[in-house]
């Protein structure tokens, strides 16, 4: 079964968005088995849209097509599939009501006339509702193959794939597709790979993808099988020997946890309050913590403290210690996890200090960043040395510190 | 002139990355008043690589091909370019010799093998040097069409593109194109559409195109002309306009500069520090200013108050206060900003206090926030009702935040 992808938008073509439409289809359509082997963007022009549905639906057994269903004269998607399909567009009542039913909930209190534009269907296609926005999805099939309209806003597209697309499309594989997602922190991508080599190798049914993130590796177990309980059976041994490998450097299983939502976990069922103390990521660790609803149950305040002064008034970080070692040091970084334990009353302490440059203070190399957690009267330092910009450096920062935390909490509880 | 854009990558079929590559491409080349009608993307296979090339070189002019120039067997892009416009490959001393360089700079010992297959380039085309990887850019030029080979990581394609392809592009238009960015923030994009309708309307040269972004709208002004004078001279009067309309609003005219550098700008120029005072943005805002590089002339110190203790103990928001009017209240928001100014001796203070969600505090709205800068004795709040998930009210309340300190200063020195 092949895929093709259309997006439908000048402002693509334009670049004034970034097409995230695309990554997420194509990453559901992987997951779900089916082949891709053309993603096409064409403008809101009629010929140009005509020809690309044309050449896919040559080439292709389902299209996907993304933009074009709004309520302006420039919205042609929907017009062109009918037309190139030879489906008649009609009204569709239930679509009518449900526009009249989303304008009463809106600050708008007239129906701008050209939004029952939105109400016409091709006649004998499948109408998707679309619970954030005026624009159905659309299913059309015809001799063997299907075209799907999706409108192109990505808090709409996301939804209307996952609960009625998506199924669709499962239904249309012979074979069950299960996957699981295993989250690594503490290995690069190649260090996981060689780490699971004889299982990649030998791979055929369960595959194994591994995805890079910042300072993260994801990986993707996917088996096919006849049925559900095949797939899953499947699955499982694969994904305990690759836990067991890997052991507490795996933050989560769940495909939605990010790894905030696992350490906030962790905090909450060990009934732990944390704090921060930042110097070069300048508070972006307590804003990763803040992310996750309900942090508040374990995060109350956190010390951004880039200057010395600050370092030594709110952390109590000693001024021998920052002339003796400097504010880029493990010694400082030490300091100013004890003293955030004190200062915020908290359980658990995570503290950074570094260089995110671009320039360096001379003596220290720009990259280089220290961080310490302290809990139970314990506390854990350590030294990285990261490559990139300033962005990257504390992008990178951010996350190792979050999994310091986490694999400090493992080992003072899991032991 | 029509240019093309072809994306070569298995990954991108699978939705492994997101192709940023398209939008900043496809951005530069709208900048330049070039004509695009197709984006394709295809996977790292030699003969649909090779129907899309052919595809691209009959209806456009420029055909620009990103990744496939790695040294793997898989990346076949310049093997397939070459074959459909009947180059031959041969070995490029110049680019050997840099490979060679490369690697003496790196912590790989030895040059893997199959490195040298990036020496070779079509013979005939032009080599554009990379400056951050092995694979150099290529130029094939064939019957009045050219074919554009780029490295597909963003951190070499960019600069290759902007020193080396930008220009070459820029020759082949017959007239000068020239642009004005204009950053705006405070009002929505059909507000500032509205604005500027009769100028929107009666466009022809210079043109005006709006893009919203986070609580922010950018508006790009493009005049074409046969020199660059003449197209500086008609920018002008527009771009003056515009400021005109927008006063203050405007935060910069600077392509590359962001809100928090305009920020910083201004704390700089006036010699003021900030400080911030946190509770739902739990330490964004402080992380964006810390984006900026040298940000610490200027910041020293924040605190994040998520919890109601925490305001009392930092901020020393009274007890008083947060009974009656409760943590999200203009009361607060100015205690918290008022205290913020005398914990950390700065001289300015920005203090944020919401609701991000998904639960409300059962009196008070999801997405109410207040903020309140405090500067020179004079508090100013303003108070906030934010669409969206947790996520776009943080990231909104951030940048609004971002901007009431920016216009307080100007209000403070400006007036």
């Amino acid at each position: 079964m092949v895929v093709e992808l259309i997006s439908v938008g000048t402002e693509l073509l334009l670049g004034n968005i970034v097409n995230t439409n695309t990554q997420y289809l194509a990453e559901k359509c992987a997951l779900l088995g089916l082949s891709m082997y053309h993603q096409v963007t064409v403008g809101d022009n009629r010929e140009r849209l005509s020809e690309a549905l044309e050449t896919a639906l040559k080439r292709s057994d389902v299209v996907i097509l993304t933009g074009g269903l709004g309520p302006t004269e420039d919205d042609l998607t929907k017009e062109v599939c009918a037309e190139v399909m030879g489906f008649s567009l009609m009204e569709d009542s239930h679509t009518k009501e449900r526009i009249k039913e989303y304008f009463k909930n809106s600050i708008y209190k007239d129906i701008p006339d050209n939004n029952w534009k939105q109400a016409l269907v091709p006649q004998g296609a499948a109408v998707l509702d679309n619970h954030n926005g005026t624009a159905p999805g659309l299913i059309l099939e015809k001799d063997g193959k299907a075209a799907i309209l999706l409108p192109g806003p990505p808090n709409e597209l996301k939804p209307l794939f996952r609960d009625q697309v998506f199924p669709y499309l499962q239904k249309l594989q012979p074979e069950v597709i299960r996957s699981q997602m295993i989250k690594i922190c503490g290995h690069g991508e190649s260090q996981v790979e060689n780490k699971l080599l004889d299982l990649i190798d030998g791979q055929s049914n369960p595959t194994i993808a591994t995805y890079a993130k910042t300072a993260e590796v994801h990986l993707r177990v996917t088996a096919k099988a006849s049925s559900d309980e095949e797939a899953k059976s499947l699955l499982k041994p694969v994904v305990k020997e690759i836990k067991n490998r890997f052991g507490n450097d795996v933050y989560t299983t769940k495909e939605e946890e990010t790894l905030e939502m696992a350490v906030v976990r962790l905090l909450k069922k060990y009934e732990l309050t944390v704090t921060t103390a930042e110097s070069c990521t300048g508070g972006l660790i307590a804003g990763r913590l803040v992310n996750v609803p309900g942090a508040s149950e374990v995060f109350r305040e956190g010390f951004i403290t880039y200057s010395n002064k600050a370092k030594r008034k709110h952390l109590d970080v000693s001024k021998g210690t920052l002339k003796k070692y400097g504010a880029v040091s493990e010694q400082t970084a030490k300091e100013m996890a004890i003293g955030g334990i004190f200062a915020a009353d908290s359980d658990v302490c995570i503290a950074v200090t570094g260089i995110a440059g671009p320039d360096s203070d001379g003596e220290k190399p720009v990259g280089l960043v220290y961080m310490a957690c302290y809990m139970k009267d314990k506390v854990s330092v350590e030294e990285y040395h990261f490559k990139g910009n300033r962005e990257k450096i504390r992008e990178q920062s951010v996350v190792k510190a979050l999994d310091l935390l986490r694999r400090s909490i493992l080992k003072n509880y899991h032991s």
